[in-house]
Formats: structure tokens, sequence, C-alpha cells
């Protein structure tokens, strides 16, 4: 495992996958896990990953994403959804989850399901799912950070038809929709982005210390 | 460094912490840095980090905070923030930044900067400051992921008074609005949720394999 430091400098949007490499089953079960244990805002877990392999579907997908190579080419790609409907109901499952795991009695629980719907209350329908989606960008950036320090390359990505891929993996029908996506593989070796510098401003510009 | 999977197991989101254990300052810049070269969409960084260590203020955001005390007990605190104001200055900004690391003509990357405010004349202001809301989600995932894997732990919080901090920090000055908050440092023994068990939904429930 690299150290994390060289590990981020070495990551970059890679842009040309070797199409030859894929994530062995250990490589694509660790990533799942990382995302699996990412935290979420109350520890709710508004989330759902979907990791696309079929390649007649990603090339579908990729048609739905500006032709961007990476979509069909890499290895796996890992599409972010989060449910569509989010309401009390959701709070419940996550509840009775915790009275599950930690083995106490729900009714222990109920002043924070209470906490939690408040704070529901507070959101309309497009708030919540855009409160949803900012969690799943945590994960992104878990998996993001993971894969580096596992030498796997990613490449994020928003530019895609949330719609088209909706319909494309049949996510309608499952109630969620799709917000970020990531191409998940090894990078070609002759992948021209992988000699540009990385740009990030210099520290002065981006750290405030009080 | 720990494996990531074991990293992820480990951490938590850490109620009490260690008031006696600060980060050494290799430490701290480890994980400014890790913030530093986290990824955004186009590469934009849109986000300025701020980390608080002084005790007053500290004292002032925990009242802020709900009372949490991880805010005023962890060794530091980062307040992740955006600007207020999005707009084409800040794609220019980004852009002398590429040709600089570069060393490009500007003139060439004309193009990039017209798609990139493209995409900005689509958003207004609201949108644009929850598209780099997201984007500074990703570092705060990111630097999850990292200080797990250097056994530093990390609280993420989104319980806090927003308008309240910026006024605190002086971030109204500086254009600058709070978005997501993380106290950073080494969890106290007597935690008590320490040992808690972690509370995830089965990888049959949050991943979906196409």
């Amino acid at each position: 495992m690299k150290n994390i430091i060289e590990a981020m400098n070495s990551r970059y949007a890679t842009k040309k996958f070797d199409t030859a490499k894929k994530l062995s089953n250990t490589e694509l079960n660790e990533l799942l896990e990382v995302l699996r244990l990412s935290p979420s805002s109350f520890g709710l877990q508004l989330w759902k990953f979907v990791v696309v392999a079929n390649p007649e579907i990603r090339k579908e997908l990729q048609k739905a994403s500006y032709g961007q190579p990476q979509v069909s080419e890499a290895s796996h790609l890992i599409v972010f959804t989060v449910p569509k409907n989010i309401d009390d109901h959701l709070v419940d499952e996550y509840i009775k989850s915790v009275a599950e795991v930690r083995n106490i009695p729900i009714e222990n629980l109920g002043e924070y399901a209470t906490m939690i719907k408040g704070f529901l209350s507070g959101l309309n329908s497009e708030q919540r799912i855009e409160w949803a989606t900012k969690q799943a960008y945590i994960a992104l950036g878990v998996l993001v950070a993971s894969a580096a320090v596992m030498s796997i390359d990613v490449a994020p990505m928003e530019g895609f038809d949330s719609k088209k891929f909706d319909e494309l993996l049949g996510l309608n029908k499952m109630g969620l929709v799709s917000k970020v996506i990531a191409a998940v593989g090894f990078r070609a070796k002759d992948d021209p982005a992988t000699s540009e510098k990385k740009v990030r401003f210099p520290k002065e510009k981006v750290i405030i210390e009080i």
C-alpha cells in the first residue's frame, strides 16, 4: 500500500484506461467494501452503488456521457445513486438496522429517530435529494483516496445524462436517481494525461489557519 | 499505515476526543496536503479549508454547534468553505494556474475556459454554491479515508450554524461560506462510542451489480 500523500500525488483523473487490465475480484470487493463503510449524515446511508461491468450497457452509457471513453473502457463503472423519495420510511429502516446490529430495543432509539425525522421535515423533496447527494460525494472521496493507496485508478465524472443513465440501468423502477459516476481500473501506458503535471493551487491559497 | 479496509472499519464518528493529544505538525500538514490534492469538477478547486486551532474561537464555535464537544475538544477543527460568488473570475484564475503549472500559453486553454464558463452559465448563484459544496464533500471523503489509514480520528459534522460560523471566523469578509466541518484528532480512551458496533447495511442492500 502506498503512503497516502504519494498515492494522492500519483492519482489523476484517468483519461485512457488499459482495456485489457481488469480489477481482480479481491480489488473490486475491497473498493465496494470501502464504499459500504463510508460515513454519512446520521449514519443513514441514503445510497446505492451500482457497479456496471456489462460491456453492451457500458457502450450505451458512454453515448449518454458525451462519448467519454472511460465510461466503457475502464474495468468497471460505479454509478452513485440516491433514492428519489427520501421519507420517514428510510429512517425507520435505518433505526431497525441500528437496533439489530447493536442489539438494543428499538424503543430506546425513539428519540434518535424523531430527531432525524425532524431534520428531514425541514427539507422539501428536492433538498432531501441534494442532501443525500452530498453524502454520496463523501463516498466518492473515500473511493478516490482508497483506490489511490491501492494503486487503482479512478476517473470521477459529473458529465453524463442522469436521466438516460436512470433509464438504461433501470434505476427508475428501483426508485433511484444517478448522481455522479466513477470509472475504475488501470491507466493505459499511453494515456497522454499521465504525463501532465497535476494542477493544484499552492497551500497558501487554499488553507487558512486560525 | 493501516490496510484500507481495516482503517475504514476502525474509524468512527468520534464523540469524545483526547484533549491532551494533539496532531503533530507532520500529521496536520499531511492531512492538509491530502485536502489540497483532492479532485474536483474541472479541477476548479472552489474551496478553502479553514483550520481552527485557537481555543477561544473553538469555544464559541462549539456554542454554534449545538454544544457538540468535539468542536472544541478535538486537536483541530477543519471548516470546509466555498466562495459565496462563483463566477468567471474564478475560472480565469484556475486557467491561469493551469497555464503556469503546465507551462503552456494561456490562449491554448481558451476552449477549456469557455466550456467551464458555459457550464457555470447554466447554474444560478445558489446552484453554483451547491455544486461547489458537493466538491467540498469529495475532499471530506478523502480526508476521512486518509486520516483512517494514518490512525487519526475524524468526526465529520453537519450540525452547526453556518451563519454564526461565518461571522465568528470572519468568513463573510473573505467572501466564503462554511458548508461542513470535521473535528480531527485522537479518540479518548473512554469515548463510549468506541465500543459501539458500526452500523452499515449489508452489501446486498447497497451494492447493485449490472
